[in-house]
């Protein structure tokens, strides 16, 4: 018997730009041809994005070849459509010189990035979110990823973006509900990591339910550096970066119920008030906090509570088919006060009885 | 206008082990279970390896989740496939704490390495070759994939096994034209990087013939060590690691347009000629080197000239969907003596003009 070592050299660490800003749209394309000289491009969108004129915005009449997800949102996120993609990037007859452009929410981000991480072994990205949520946390960090029929992002890669480009302007034409719910994610963010983001969120909330600039680049600012920082300290979510994770265990879970009939950010406000019980039932509570939570949420007019035909059982089941499941049973993030994640021996991702679990879903009806 | 940074830290250095021997396998498990006592296991093979009774000689009785490739072959090696062992992982509750064991040939290690690669963004492979394709060629050095309607390994990734165990008492049980067709790969080994090497294949063919288990041990050690270096200087195959693919330019296209009846040893031996064609018109050919190297294929039995029924136009139209082309025409792998690759300003490959190969393709009847 013969044993010999083979190295795999680490990866160098590199570095990219968000660019956060209003009215970006037009003027962004000769700074990707800029950074990209020697790549040819292909753009992927959705038939909302598209309608919304934010694609013409962006190619100012270029004959760029793209890709125009139909139906928009989560019910396209699947293996189909990723091999649609593929193999229409193929047809056009590109290589590895390639640069996915990514135009679009959290499903076309999602996608576009996925594809790009396994077309031909891998091509860079450039990230354009032009929703509350995307821009608030699915471009910056570098998860990509497909539903299967069984679970969400059973298909994925981390593959990070090669520029993110944050132009609020794509806000406006975001119809309200979309626009509310991505903005759980921004809430999220100052519950994890910055109570006075928080507070400011709470404060501001009228100016940034009416889509005022100043604000919302003001929040993009916030939500790219906690991102981004977290991201930058565990990119591969070994531990602390699974704080990102607050709310979503059992907001994914209720959003798979839903046959994603809910959006991400309103599952993700179940989730967060789901977390805020378990604390409770944890001794992790702080007086007033969950009420405060509560209202902010109920203020954005995102639902708080388990939708009344949802089934128990079955939101059970699906934790049990988490990602990140061990011995069929997720850990949960929870916190132990405003911006602080609760930690176990290091852990940012702790144990939950399935009992007190059963328990929160019960109250939350 | 704001811009922020967002660093991508480097993934670390590692090494994984090759253990190369003869009746391994039986003893395999209780090792693989010490490397990764708190994973799962997952293994996928193939109707041929399991019916030569490997998969139950590995498992030993143990029951542990398996998916059995059917039928065997590139004809399976798509992204369903990919789907329906993803969607078999997922309806075993397999969690990120899984480890996939790839036991089998090329398709079965492509194959396998890719959905570990994507199941849940990326969970580690053990590889176990069995046959002399995947033991001297893929299942060292991290290239996964499946192909897509268009072209080969459309879908892939670049993900490096976390161990590789070589038995080389699997090949036993390999069909001749399998077993004969996977060493023009160690033949390749031999003409881009050690001409002592070939010199041994050349010298010891009718040992190999009757698959002598010391000589195939010589073999595997051969195999790994060239492989693994390249792949150590340039894992991701920016300019070095393009020697490997000496011989598949044209390889892959005759590959692709024999609808994959041809195997892939037996098409990258045609590129093998091919290669030293495109090498006497370009004036790299040294006297002799090219009878020698058609000697040994035909002694292997394996084709050197392109089929007669096969379309050059055909050829010339994959050629330009390869996936290393740039601006749809690909570079090409060359050498200018025995164990030495042919460098263009130190790039691995290089210009070949496309009058060239039209000549050459001609020439290959």
């Amino acid at each position: 018997m013969h044993e010999m070592q083979v190295k795999v050299p680490g990866d160098a660490p590199r570095e990219y730009t968000i660019t956060i800003g209003a009215d970006l749209l037009s003027s962004l394309w000769p700074r990707i041809k800029a950074s990209f000289g020697t790549h040819r491009a292909f753009v992927i969108t959705d038939e909302h994005v598209a309608a919304a004129g934010h694609l013409e915005t962006l190619l100012g009449g270029r004959n760029i070849p793209s890709f125009v997800i139909r139906p928009a949102g989560e019910v396209s996120k699947n293996i189909n459509t990723t091999v649609a993609i593929i193999e229409a990037m193929e047809k056009a007859y590109l290589g590895r010189d390639t640069v996915v452009v990514a135009l679009g929410g959290g499903t076309v981000g999602d996608m576009a990035g996925f594809a790009a991480a396994i077309f031909k072994r891998g091509v860079p990205v450039v990230q354009i979110p032009t929703t509350t949520l995307a821009q608030a946390d699915s471009a910056v960090g570098g998860k990509t990823g497909v539903d299967s029929s069984v679970s969400k992002n059973a298909f994925g890669a981390f593959w990070h973006p090669a520029a993110v480009y944050i132009d609020v302007s794509t806000l406006q034409t975001l119809d309200e509900r979309q626009y509310r719910a991505g903005l759980v994610e921004a809430i999220k963010h100052g519950l994890i990591a910055d109570a006075e983001y928080f507070e400011l969120i709470e404060s501001q909330l009228d100016a940034i339910l009416t889509r005022e600039p100043d604000i919302l680049q003001t929040m993009a600012q916030h939500n790219c550096r906690i991102k981004g920082d977290v991201v930058e300290a565990d990119p591969r979510e070994q531990n602390q970066r699974r704080m990102l994770n607050y709310g979503h265990t059992i907001g994914h879970a209720v959003e798979s119920a839903s046959d994603y009939e809910m959006l991400h950010g309103e599952a993700i406000a179940v989730g967060i008030v789901a977390a805020g019980l378990i604390e409770a039932e944890m001794g992790l509570s702080e007086p007033g906090r969950l009420d405060r939570i509560r209202g902010i949420l109920e203020k954005l007019g995102v639902p708080v509570n388990v939708p009344d035909q949802m089934d128990e059982n079955k939101l059970i089941d699906i934790l049990k088919h988490d990602k990140k499941a061990v011995d069929s049973w997720p850990k949960f993030v929870l916190i132990d006060q405003l911006g602080r994640i609760h930690q176990q021996d290091g852990r940012y991702a702790v144990d939950v009885d399935r009992k007190i679990v059963e328990k929160v879903l019960k109250q939350l009806r």
